[in-house]
């Protein structure tokens, strides 16, 4: 009698499987994998038989104790989402050696080229040069160049430097920047590694020219950005805010622009979406994105080939190696993001 | 009796001293030589004393045969505009040995630079996002990313690949493009030396998503970018236009990109300034700068670095390295060139 | 109450501390931990108030199911040996979330480098060049050249591509060699990234002029390059070897070599010492290195590095970094590798 | 009537065109150009129309004034040597517009491979390992690996930084040394532009592990490198001599290895071929290469293409640029080259 293949629950919401794969991939899952289609809140009404097949957990669907006892083939909970809910026993599901993975790695290329792009915007002040065409404005060659610089060979800091970092310092690299950063969670090791001086936060908003805040937000960091960090910034600088708002204190950072002292754009806002009467619409030298530097239709296809190249490793009994881990020892802090990156 | 410093003939209109170099470059200049000052058009009223040490002249005023001969100390004449004048004997300076050196290579870092900001501005939409805040009307995450692409693995082409090119590709480097390009110029082998591959024009525009326009405007060239030609361009990519105008039809190009077929972003113009009526201030998904690439500070500083180092070689009966010598094959065909970079 | 620093079981045996700490991380290791020094098989015999308040052990002394038992608060046994022993519960201890970590990726530098050298040295003749100036024999310029080739632009195979295989790939980068690389534990896509391309056994061996070996032996792969795998090599190709002797018919190659249809460098034998009468000792063409790839003292020293970042992480409640971890997987498949790296 | 083919004088000796061009190349020669092959000392006896139509002289035979004047079409001198002769008026040659190509630079490859392998063999003792096997002394391991040293991330000193200091640096890339060079000949910012601290010769050999001499010999700088400089360079550091034996005492070099303070590899030798009796021979920790670092065939052939791909430049009236171009200034120190490298 011929093997079975291996029993997908799948409960991907707020995605579907069709955001997240190809055509083609959607095509190779449903060769490899018999699929069960499921609610998020509705696993506990399924076959206790499939249950006990099931290798796999598409999303993150409310897992109760109750329910993971029956998951008894249980393998991995692949999560297509930027955050993880408290939603299930991660104590046990790491006792038991299931995976929990995360596939938020996707975004790291499209925020990369976004907030390059915006630091090229701030230096070139490309914008409002063309905005000014509109109204017969514009300001010819030298003279339209006041207060322009180059990235290239510029002193560049890092305020977090997990994957998002190195996806930037990657882009970076033609312009031979020289790149200082700063990140409590990583050996000073890890970082020269990459090239990449480790400094102080108050060293790296001393002494750069451009500044890429892409640390996540935990419990321990909230509003760590405000008025006195960037007070203490080289005037004229840039600061380019591509992972999530709560790290800034967003008014203090709106002032320091308005006073003239630093220029800034954020792809993410106190408010998503932002109200009308906001003052950042008025606000000028700041260039603002609504949460679109990782939504790409092209990110979330690469959720489905890290699935399905991961799902093949464990149904060959090897460990997955695409998507991101979720580690026992962080897990809760990972748990405190309070926004969806899409 | 101790020698003395060589003696520089400064004639560097449209430019100044103050201009090209820095504080520091002007001083070890001033200790290095001795400068004689002189509007362009009254070299041949300088002392003939003078005109006989002359070891270098600064800038390009008229040289006539007549006052060439004077010259009989002379080992370059160095340039510091972007365009060589039908204005001296060069083939007398080449028989001669004489130098006739250019500094346009200071041009290519900041005008790759914003090349490269313009093609993820096309491919991200930024621009249209950002102004959408002023009015309410941004749209959020997925949603207002319709029509985005990634430069990162990208096919991108270029229709030449001077300077210019070689800067666009090194800045390219951390997104590890696929890239062709046309350049009739160039031996296939030069090409492929800088990872690129060589192609004709035709399959350079059919086979990329960004095309960075980067030729020089020649004789044979003007306006060989037309209508089929932006026809034969995959739907939905982008053309950069950033070296000179006159290679492209602009009617054409702007009607292409009304009809919708391509994107586009232009730092050059057929007229510079442009009239107040010109269509180009109305039309979309076409970003504009106002020949701001090149025309940085930074830029022409650096011109006054390169002409001090190679006055220094020369002073050292060696050759000079930094700056590009015109060529006697191809200085007719440089001065073609009908505008000025700055 | 001063808070205790953590402290850590020390039986690093066959290593010392010495030749795993400079002294300056000897010092810091003092500074941050409390160590109890003890003879791998002893202990069982340690206070249970020790046991109970150990973070660490280092090194891998048998461990029974009643010791871990009291070691109430482990974090991690950190490995420093190139082979994990089946003489702990490893499932015990990834059910406790304790980490198992090896150091071995230190190795991956200085194998890499001796790689890289053998592959020169095949190309190009170098060894035996030198040595025929002992006996006045040697030849001079391109007629002592016949069958020597470039390593630039060569196309070069890998067997395996774990951390070995990327260590080389780095040290080829400025080669600019086409690789296509065979592992089965990878998917393509992991290849890819590293700018390698995907290939069967087969297609690797046939059109590759470097062949270089990296792959570790398993249960599955012992002997698998035989004869066969050696003919469909390319006339005068290079095989070198810098993983385990075990993974290829040692025979077989010799006999390879010997029949003049490829070259070959090995830093692995089947048996080390090499018996006196083997007849590798007479082998012409076949680069002998006694095990040496590896075991560098600054290699060892990085373990030390490596163990104190990882601890100092594990210390904040974070999860270790440098050190790989040993998996729920493949423990068992590591296991098996039979001669340890240094 | 058609246009006839362009005609070169081909005198390629002590080359032949079988050695520089491959059969494909030989073929594309021949279809694109009239060819009349000549002894190199009887130019003077061809047919004065035959002179008269000549475009191009491939390699370096005598020529008088007289000659010089019946060549009244020619473009380029190609040499195909790696030295100029002072057997042609070359002022006159430069006054008329006629360029001196030089195709050494297919030499900096090979050269810099050799000269890393070198390095790695210095580091690792890999000769002295591989040939202890042959009377059964090798050691194993890490007792085995006394006085090794990885070159990743070492001190690397370049004496003399032109195209083969060039090639060394794009092969060192991955193992990202610290560079400094010493290279009288070049501006500072020539050195940084290519990632390399330029300094004085002092600090290039006081500082680095490796030692990499690139230098040509010049009127100026024969055995400029002796005893002192030797024994100013660190303890166990190596010196790697790739380019000319007149560049440093030969004798006191052996010395200076022999007392042991330093290590050494050259590929030239004071006298070529060396005398039986030298005492090199004997000369233990000094790798020995008789002159075949550049003389590959790969690197002849090269030449052929190179000299195709400028002519072709050449015949559409523009400028060569693949050969590198002997220069007006330095051309007669050039010439003091007193070996060819190949």
């Amino acid at each position: 009698m011929s093997q079975q293949r291996p029993l997908i629950i799948s409960a991907p919401h707020p995605r579907d499987l069709d955001l997240i794969f190809t055509k083609e991939a959607r095509q190779a899952l449903s060769d490899a994998y018999r699929i069960v289609e499921c609610e998020p809140d509705a696993l506990d009404q399924l076959d206790p038989a499939v249950l006990a097949q099931a290798s796999y957990v598409l999303g993150q669907p409310p897992i109760s104790d109750a329910l993971l006892e029956k998951l008894t083939s249980l393998k991995a909970v692949l999560n297509v989402e930027g955050n993880l809910f408290d939603n299930m026993p991660y104590d046990t599901l790491f006792a038991r050696g299931i995976h929990v993975l995360t596939t938020m790695a996707v975004f790291a290329e499209p925020v990369a080229e976004l907030g390059l792009a915006m630091a090229l915007n701030l230096a070139r002040g490309i914008i409002d040069a063309d905005q000014a065409f509109n109204t017969g404005d514009e300001t010819w060659g030298l003279e339209g160049n006041q207060n322009t610089r180059l990235l290239s060979g510029a002193d560049v800091g890092f305020v977090g430097f997990g994957e998002l970092g190195k996806a930037l310092n990657k882009l970076l690299s033609g312009f031979q920047p020289t790149i200082t950063a700063y990140d409590p969670w990583l050996p000073a090791s890890v970082l020269k590694q990459q090239g990449v001086t480790p400094a102080s936060l108050d060293t790296v908003l001393k002494n750069s020219d451009f500044v890429f805040v892409t640390a996540s937000v935990t419990s321990e960091n909230e509003g760590f950005l405000g008025a006195k960090e960037f007070a203490s910034m080289r005037a004229g600088a840039a600061l380019i805010l591509v992972s999530r708002a709560a790290v800034v204190n967003f008014d203090e950072l709106i002032d320091a622009v308005d006073a003239g002292h630093i220029v800034a754009a954020s792809d993410v806002f106190p408010e998503e979406p932002l109200p009308q009467e906001h003052r950042i619409r008025k606000t000028r030298n700041f260039i603002r994105s609504a949460h679109r530097a990782g939504a790409m239709d092209v990110a979330f296809k690469r959720m489905g080939d890290m699935v399905l190249d991961d799902m093949a490793l464990m149904d060959r009994g090897l460990p997955p190696m695409r998507c991101r881990r979720a580690e026992r020892e962080t897990v809760s802090m990972m748990r405190s993001k309070p926004v969806d990156k899409s």
